[in-house]
């Protein structure tokens, strides 16, 4: 790398559970060098005072956002929580190429938006321009792409699995029920009660049920690759677990339809993927196959009841499902090879 | 208690984590003596050897059961594993009443026995006249019974839940979807690679997809209940904790029906029990609020597809998934009040 | 118990999780009612609100404390941070007995507290009338006690198992190092980042080096019992367990003394303590052999290095060593046997 | 990479824990090609079927180490349990350069290795030449080394805190109390009833007291630092958590030394080393802090104990305390950067 000029990123909202998992897979990136970090509370600390795990890194301190120059910087990675990064991404300097990991931009119809966020979206012509950045999905969007909205953790796991059978025609659109678990890494680094070890630990409950702002993020994809309106059954759970998503989806077949055709439709679909993978046959995909790795894996199931199957998908919410697809569509964007500086492979145990 | 003559007590296999918490719930019971604990492997041990948690009780050490003279036993817990209980319990003496707590005796139909266990009955004279434990939905036979078999944690979180669901043709038989998530005490004391705490930690998976032998047990009572046979989708996933065990059930509600009629009919069925609660409008149960208790606890949601619900039940998968369910049959065999030595609250956190 | 009069307890505090570990044990004793629980934030809510798994009990809803007549009330467990409650409980009025589970009341020295607590300490004269709520060693002051303090958790756990040995001088008093370990429920339930799950699971740390408040508190009474002023090495660590408290102490043993001799100086110590338990020998204590229950389990093993030993001690923090304990208290003062509500046994795994 | 000769490596004992570790950093290692992997009872699985997590990469199957060819082998990296490795690796051709993660050449006193395995050591000529693995210590010996012996996951995080302050006459080398926390992982994957997750989650304790077989390691390497014999107070616990170690050591200071000095030495001692740091003034290690890194990380606290000094050493087992020092190791002997292959940085949450 020496002398090789690399991309300047800033990355904004660097204090949470994301923004580390970004830095930690950024800072090997031989492609892109950190050049800003910024915080809210924590501006003006050192990463490692914020993260300590990161001390030994050289990087700079957590700044305010409103205190950066953009001028020499190229790309921006935005984590902050729903409804602030739109205004922040908003005021930012037009040169950027913005990859935003927070929902602001991911849902493209502006009633939807207003109805699932409680208000009116506040850069409606940066909702429009926003490319969803399901890599594997929108690649030639993503390319010439100024503003990436990166799919949530459960969406991603979700239509992976699912775009390709919905695409098909392979099974019935209306009786889909996505049966969604995750650790508590999803929930955020910023305190609330019922995140404390001691509620989470030793227990496990679902929550957000049918209400969850992930359940028209899915249906928007589901929607437009089944060319018609359609509406799932999507509840997740918190499970005492730092990272790991795992999703248990019940589906009806089409007529005529096997499990079979399923698994060969997928890896079908998949077989050049360098992050999605389906399971061996007979192999249960489980979080701890994917931890800390950007692999979404896959598998289907012959279910008991006549004409319906059961799915699972898994990733890492923090990778796949956040900052390593972020990393990717940067990758896209910029000319790098997909994998670059995504290629560890998962901490097991 | 004091010169009250107490009933005489065996546990047959009480060296699982279902011995040990029928040990923990009976020692505390007043009107039950514990005379005999057996084990295979540990027989010898004295039972603090075993289990140091209980190494402060005066109870008998383990021994063999063949050692054993039951003359002046009363009754005979047995929690040995699925397929060693028949002959065993086969071999006791007729004086004896029974409360097994293995899956030997829960499916009533030879065939269906033999399907899912992959070989025939060893007792089929006992296989018929034994009582299913369900204890809420079996009272008046388990009173009488000299067998009772107690049902699986799975079972008793099911059916729990949509026994009163179906018997009222409240919801649509065909389209029920379990997603069930249960703790690591589930899977026993015995070794196995699988269960071991780096294989188990910090992850989860779904198990046992479409051929948990739970399956056939929740379909028989279910399919009494509706007067047809029926099938369920039923998946089970192990979740890293102890204990506890939450049901998350999707169904299709009967015509003209609502997700609040749900609610109503479990409430109506349910407000004399001691056992069964249903949450407070819009608390969604958890399993760390039962834990250690013989409680179950139910909720209802309405879900945002049109005509379905989403129902939740949970319980503690060793007290009223198995050990406590079975000492509340014993209350009501030898003419205790049900809640007898099970009033502990739950443990939390 | 029907008709029978119960004593009226009042439970200030009571929505952290002590204040929920002395609701579960204090509901299933016969000779106590709960006529009172206080809270702050939480004034006004039922207490399944706050704490979904007593939802079940029948008890009073959350007021805020000064708005409780006290005049029918016996007695108050007052179960505040430490620091608020010194100024509640001298507003308190006369007639009622007071058990406290705060740190207000521990230290007997004004300086003391003064240089811990960083200010001067508002109840002075009810500081000096407060009897120090170790049971098993102020049994007789105690039973007559206006004001009880009792002990923090660590100190429980190091002062039962080294008391005894520092009375009967069978070991080095300047050279007592204690690496004690807890489970994350002794941090209480108020909200901070370092205690989010994702903080906690998953690693371990120390915390509080050479500043933990439960440091003077034990050499408060280690001092008393070796009549001269000493000075303990203690280091406390954050576990990733909800409850469970184990300290490993190392010491050296006096002269012409064995690990042995410790040993047999515990056992003939604690022979009649209905809570207290020396394990078998070769038995090493785990904290999971308490877990749930009032018991403090001691162990003594021999060091490799000539003339020091290994002690072990394990409790429930939240039980023996707090709830548990004010309750144990509870009895002595009121004239209940002293394992009164105190009998549920472990609860494993 | 591409065209650029590779190493070839081969893995015995690639099924358990240490030896996936070493398949995820092999992997990645630019100047190294894993060739051969073997294994006991898994011997004809694919990877895949034993480590699903590593599935995804293109490695050989597992086979039975007695059917290699090892002609075209540069180096092998030797995973199998204690007491086995000695005569597998004596059989080995003598071109291998050997790396063994094993304890079997860890000792070089004939007399103390017989002590504590309980037998005589059946590879005498090697345990006399095999270098140990140390590497910020043994540096020059482990570049031309033919067999090392990389230290066990204890000793590692001992020696680096220790070896400096022995080394420079700073602690009393006579007093000196380790007491060690490890993470599940550490017991490795065979299948014992102590390891099962029940067993361990929600509980610790320590195990191995006074004869956990680390200790003359330990013991082995201060003893040749201090120019004389010394012994250590070491006492292991086991943590519920996978992986992470750390060790909390009580010292006295020498003669006018502070634990200031303490620090002031270990900084100066690896300011160049790129794996080992001592952490910022006032922070506290963590077992997070270094998860799935290279990383030691220390840490120097003042008692309040006069002239006593708290020391802490945290770092991953699987990594810096197993599979990556042996790669480390990997990278002197065949003169590649010491860092290569090993840049990851920690997982946090």
């Amino acid at each position: 790398m020496a002398g090789q000029a690399q991309l300047k990123a800033g990355i904004i909202g660097a204090s949470g559970y994301t923004g580390a998992d970004l830095i930690r897979l950024a800072a090997c990136h031989p492609g892109l060098e950190i050049t800003h970090l910024t915080a809210g509370k924590n501006a003006g600390a050192a990463l490692g005072e914020v993260f300590p795990h990161l001390g030994g890194l050289d990087l700079p301190d957590l700044s305010a956002t409103g205190d950066i120059d953009w001028t020499e910087t190229d790309v921006v990675f935005c984590g902050l929580p729903h409804g602030t990064s739109q205004e922040v991404i908003a005021a930012l300097p037009n040169h950027l190429k913005i990859i935003d990991l927070s929902a602001d931009f991911r849902l493209r119809d502006a009633d939807v938006y207003a109805e699932w966020y409680g208000h009116e979206h506040k850069a409606r012509h940066l909702q429009k321009k926003a490319v969803y950045g399901l890599t594997e999905f929108y690649r030639e969007d993503i390319t010439g792409a100024d503003l990436v909205a990166c799919p949530g953790c459960y969406p991603t796991a979700a239509l992976l699995l699912l775009l390709p059978l919905v695409a098909q025609n392979l099974i019935e659109v209306d009786d889909i029920v996505i049966d969604a678990k995750s650790g508590a890494s999803g929930g955020g680094r910023s305190v609330k009660q019922s995140m404390l070890f001691c509620e989470v630990a030793e227990g496990m409950h679902p929550y957000g049920i049918a209400h969850h702002r992930h359940a028209p993020e899915i249906e928007q994809e589901l929607s437009l690759a089944a060319a018609r309106s359609l509406i799932v059954s999507f509840t997740p759970h918190l499970i005492p677990m730092n990272r790991g998503e795992l999703l248990t989806t019940y589906v009806r077949l089409g007529k005529g339809v096997s499990a079979h055709d399923l698994r060969q439709a997928l890896i079908g679909r998949y077989k050049q993927e360098p992050f999605v993978r389906v399971a061996a046959e007979g192999q249960v995909p489980e979080t701890r196959h994917v931890r800390g790795s950007n692999t979404c894996l896959l598998g289907v199931f012959e279910d008991r009841v006549p004409g319906r199957a059961i799915l699972v998908s898994t990733l890492d919410n923090l990778v796949k499902g956040s900052s390593g697809q972020a990393l990717q569509n940067f990758n896209l964007m910029f000319g790098f090879d997909e994998t670059c500086g995504l290629t560890q492979h998962p901490l097991f145990p």
